[in-house]
This record gives C-alpha cells, sequence and structure tokens, in this order.
C-alpha cells in the first residue's frame, strides 16, 4: 500500500484532501449551530494507554473516538453539533493512515448528525495523540423540565456490560502469541466480544425518545471506565446513595462463555472492565411503567438511595458490598 | 520540595485539590453559560514538539496554554466563556508539578471572565500532553453587523512580532551551553524577549472595544505560527489577495538588537517565527481614521488586495515578495 509522508504532501494539503468530498468544511474554531444551552465534551486518547494500534484498526480507532466523546453530550441530554479534533501524529503515521482514522471519524460524524467539524494536524514526538472536543446543545425549555435526583430514582442501564473488556482481553492475548509465533490467531469464536470492543455502536435519537416520550433522566452517564466508576460518580453528583442488584446487571452469554474459559469473574468484568459504551440514567420513579414500557432496550438495575447507604452492590442473597474507585 | 506521586493520592482527590478555593467546580462536560452564538477552539501541546520544560516553567507554560486557546476566540470575535482541560501526564509528573501548570492556568482564566472549568487527568506513556477546549460566545446582533471581508480592507496588527522567536532561540541556545558546562546562564540581558516568548499576554476586554467604538473587523487571526501563515489563512480564506508592507512591521528594538547578536533577519523572525500572541485584524478601509483614533496600539501593516495579487511582502523600494507557506 502506498504510504505518502504528510510532510511531503504538506500540512494544509493534506487537511483538504481529507476534506474533500466529506460533505464537511474544516472550520477552525468550529462553530455551534444549534441554540440553546450548549456544553462541551472532551476527550484525550494517547497510544499505548487508551489504545493498542497492533490491533486496533484505524478506521475502527476513528469511529470509537468519536463515539466516547458524543456519549458524554448524550448522557448530558445534548444532542451533538459540532466536532474539533486535534490529531497529534509521529513521524511513524502516513497520510494514509489518518486517512483511514478520518474514515472512521466521519462515519461517526454522519450517523450521529455532527453538523460542523474542525481538524487539526500536530507534529508529536511520541505515537498517535487524538483529542476531541464536541459541543452539543439542548433547548432550554427542554432543559427546564429535567427533574433533579430523588432518593429512589431508578438506575437505568443501556444494555450488557462486560464484553468490551472481554474483547480486550481476547485482543491482549493474541497479541502476545502472535508476538510470539507470528501467526495470525483464528479470532472468529470471538466475534461477538472482539464487536463490542472494536466496534461499539451508539443509537442516534436516543434523547428525542426521551423527549417524545415525556420521560426526562434526572442524571445521565456514559459507561467508558465500568459500572463502579459511574456508580461512584452519580452518588458523587446527586449526594445520594446507590443500590445496585448484582443479578440484575445484564451480561451477555458470550461474555458469560468467555469468562469461564479464561477463569474471571464477569462481575469484575463488568464493574470495572471499562469501555462499554452504555448509559447509565436515573429516572424518577414513579415513570417506573411507562419507562418500562417505552424503552425496551433498557434494564433498571437499582436505585439511588438514602446518602448514609453510600454505593452498594446488593447480592441475590441481601449482602451489600460497598462499590469502590479503582 | 515534596513530590506527591497522583496515583498515591488517587486521581479524584488530586482533582478535588486542585480545585480547592479556585472559585470553580469541575464541570464535566462543561456548559457554556453565555447566550448567543458559540463557538470551540481546540488545541492540542505537545511536549518536545510544543514546550520544552527544561526552560518553560510549568505555571507559565498553563498561563500561556489558555492564552494560546483563548487567542482563537477573540479572533473569532467570541468572549471566552468556559474551558476544558485534559493533561496526559507520564509517571515523571507528580502532583506538585500538575498544581504549578494548574496555577498558570486558573490565572488566565480569571484574567479573561472564564465562567466554567473542566479538567481531567490522564496517563500517558511519553512525557506531557495538554489539550485545551475553549468555547467562547457573542451576541447575534453583533456578529450580524460583522462586514464581509473586500478588497483594501486593512490589515490591522495589535503589537511588534519576532520577539518570542528570539526568546526562544536565546533559550535554546543556553539550554546546550547549560547542559554542556553545568552552569546557570545569566539571561537578565534578555530579559525582554524571554518575557515575549514565556509570559505572552492578551488585553482582556479587545472585543467590547470594537464594539464600543463601531468597528468590527471583517475577519480576524491569532498569531502562533508567524504573520506569514496569518496572512496567507486570510488570503485563502476571503479570496481575496493581500499585501503587507515590509517597514510597516513593527519590531522592537531588543528584537533588533537580537537579531544583530545572532546575525539573524529579523523580517524572518517576524513573517516565520511564532509564539507572537498577536492579533491580525481586517478593518473596513472607511473605518481608518476612527481605527487609528481609537486604537493606538495596533498597526496597520497593509491591506487585501485583488486575488491576483496573492500574498505578498512589499519591500521599501517596492519589490513584491510572494509570502510562502513554511
Amino acid at each position: 500500500m502506498a504510504r505518502t509522508e504528510i510532510s511531503r504532501i504538506g500540512r494544509q494539503a493534506a487537511l483538504d484532501r481529507l476534506f474533500e468530498g466529506s460533505g464537511y468544511a474544516n472550520a477552525q474554531p468550529v462553530p455551534v449551530e444549534r441554540r440553546g444551552a450548549a456544553c462541551t465534551a472532551h476527550k484525550l486518547l494517547l497510544e499505548g494507554c487508551d489504545f493498542d494500534l497492533v490491533y486496533t484498526p484505524l478506521k475502527h480507532l476513528g469511529y470509537k473516538a468519536v463515539l466516547c466523546v458524543l456519549g458524554e453530550l448524550y448522557a448530558a441530554l445534548r444532542e451533538p453539533d459540532s466536532l474539533s479534533v486535534a490529531l497529534g501524529l509521529s513521524k511513524r503515521f502516513c497520510f494514509e493512515d489518518v486517512a483511514a482514522l478520518w474514515e472512521g471519524m466521519l462515519a461517526a460524524c454522519r450517523e450521529h448528525g455532527v453538523k460542523r467539524l474542525g481538524l487539526t494536524l500536530n507534529p508529536s514526538v511520541n505515537g498517535l495523540c487524538i483529542s476531541l472536543a464536541a459541543c452539543g446543545a439542548q433547548k432550554r425549555t427542554v432543559l427546564e423540565k429535567v427533574p433533579a435526583a430523588r432518593n429512589r430514582d431508578l438506575l437505568c442501564l443501556s444494555g450488557h456490560l462486560g464484553a468490551a473488556y472481554m474483547g480486550l482481553h481476547v485482543l491482549e492475548r493474541e497479541k502476545v502469541s502472535f508476538t510470539g509465533t507470528g501467526e495470525q490467531p483464528d479470532l472468529s469464536p470471538y466475534k461477538a466480544v472482539l464487536a463490542s470492543y472494536l466496534s461499539p455502536e451508539i443509537k442516534p435519537g436516543l434523547i428525542g425518545r426521551f423527549i417524545e416520550a415525556d420521560i426526562l433522566p434526572s442524571r445521565g452517564c456514559f459507561l467508558t471506565r465500568g459500572l463502579g466508576e459511574a456508580v461512584l460518580r452519580l452518588v458523587r453528583d446527586t449526594g445520594f446513595g446507590a443500590k445496585v442488584y448484582l443479578e440484575k446487571i445484564p451480561i451477555s452469554s458470550q461474555t458469560f462463555a468467555m469468562a469461564e474459559e479464561i477463569d474471571m469473574d464477569v462481575v469484575t468484568a463488568a464493574m470495572n472492565g471499562g469501555d462499554d459504551y452504555k448509559f447509565l440514567f436515573t429516572v424518577p420513579i414513579e415513570k417506573h411503567d411507562a419507562f418500562r414500557k417505552e424503552f425496551h432496550d433498557f434494564e433498571v438495575i437499582g436505585h439511588l438511595a438514602q446518602p448514609d447507604v453510600g454505593a452498594v452492590l446488593v447480592t441475590p442473597e441481601g449482602a451489600e458490598l460497598p462499590i469502590h474507585a479503582l
């Protein structure tokens, strides 16, 4: 495959090519088009800490990086509006690498209705550095209806947990054996967990569904560092306690199978695994029936509680295990 | 001096300490408070490429990093509103390092009326990585009055150029000799140029002055990569040409002296040096007299021209030298 040095074509020409035919113009600074109350979500993803290019295709990484920052906006009930991307690129990366990453980013932006887009290319001494700043907005009339968080608000989770962590585990394991033998491993048995890690999805239109159903959550968290961290954040932000019922935590059959294969506790994967790209919303308890009826893709896994409860995981036997930060 | 590992106190406790007494609460995502038309400026600063910690005090770096992103907002006629900072920190950096960096950032935020602030701390394999996303807003009624860029618009520059580049040159030179001899160099003769590099300033209230004087520029650039790059950007954005008159480019006496000492062309420093942290605005020519009267801190250094002129530097002899990208 051709490898074109960015310094050879020039930074501006590289940017022009990346935007050509994308339907976007490169905006600096990036304007916010939606009216209403805006906010900025911001993520910094660094090679070697947040991703490993040995097993992460650049296109997938680009797609996932954009979801990672848009998820924070959805959790705050904002519709994505604009995105600014700044890349730090060491000499290892050629134009074709950046184009693959950008292709994934563009796909996510289109799917999620991002209206304005900005990109800058910066030199880096070491590896790839991805910084994303996304602005989202919501009508003030909608935000005014957001209820205050209250004791007994339901903890509602948008999907199953732990699969992405299992996928990461497979990739790390096969990386070691691949590095050792040089043989390309057969990963087909792990397709589902690998997809959870490499190609997470967020359904656009989530906020619209809340508004339409007249069920506005009091809080929202986007899960990228495990359920435990999100529950602790909720407890911290609301001043309430929280109970999560262990047997209510949704875990896929593939995650169970994989956990058995590698002899890992599946609850640990769900609580501390990370990369789930799911949402945890707190919903007023009086909306319970309406929520159940309208939001089949969510599971109710617990509820806010009195502050002195703290953050606890309730076992089927009724024991309350404190949730700790990692 | 005490060196506290961040991992020892925990990331959340470190964040709590950094915000304690700051007058800010750590917001994630960061809300935009001002109403009107918002936009996001975004900068990624990487150790080894954008700054050298051998001679840059962390507090100065923090202050300068914030100005670097707020400058882009001012150039777009936006008042700073919110700032999100994401730091990538390798194990080399202790809590006290981050606190010094943050102190500089807080000072800049306070001076420039930043209302909401967010900070995240992320692990990094290599060195310090600073990502900044700033939101600014402006009343729509003001932005509607911004004139279209036209031929003969004046190029107005907010101060002298090249000093920061000379300061950087001194620091790089003394770094080499310091590394060789271990002796702390005497930098007092270079105070002015060093300050230009290490402690640039932006006067808050610039946009208010434009509005009050009823002189809205058609375009604005914030100069961080030299005058040449900014003029090329203007030409690119407006579709016009531009003439810059060499003898009109303001250069301080210290910059002249330093250029002589190191036998460097002072015009090269001004055109391509970078780190100037000055503004270049295009102002309608019919506002010439009013602008001169109200904006003594600006110099008129040229004007927009017919597209076929391109971007040129006009010598005192009348020769037109094309301005190239570096």
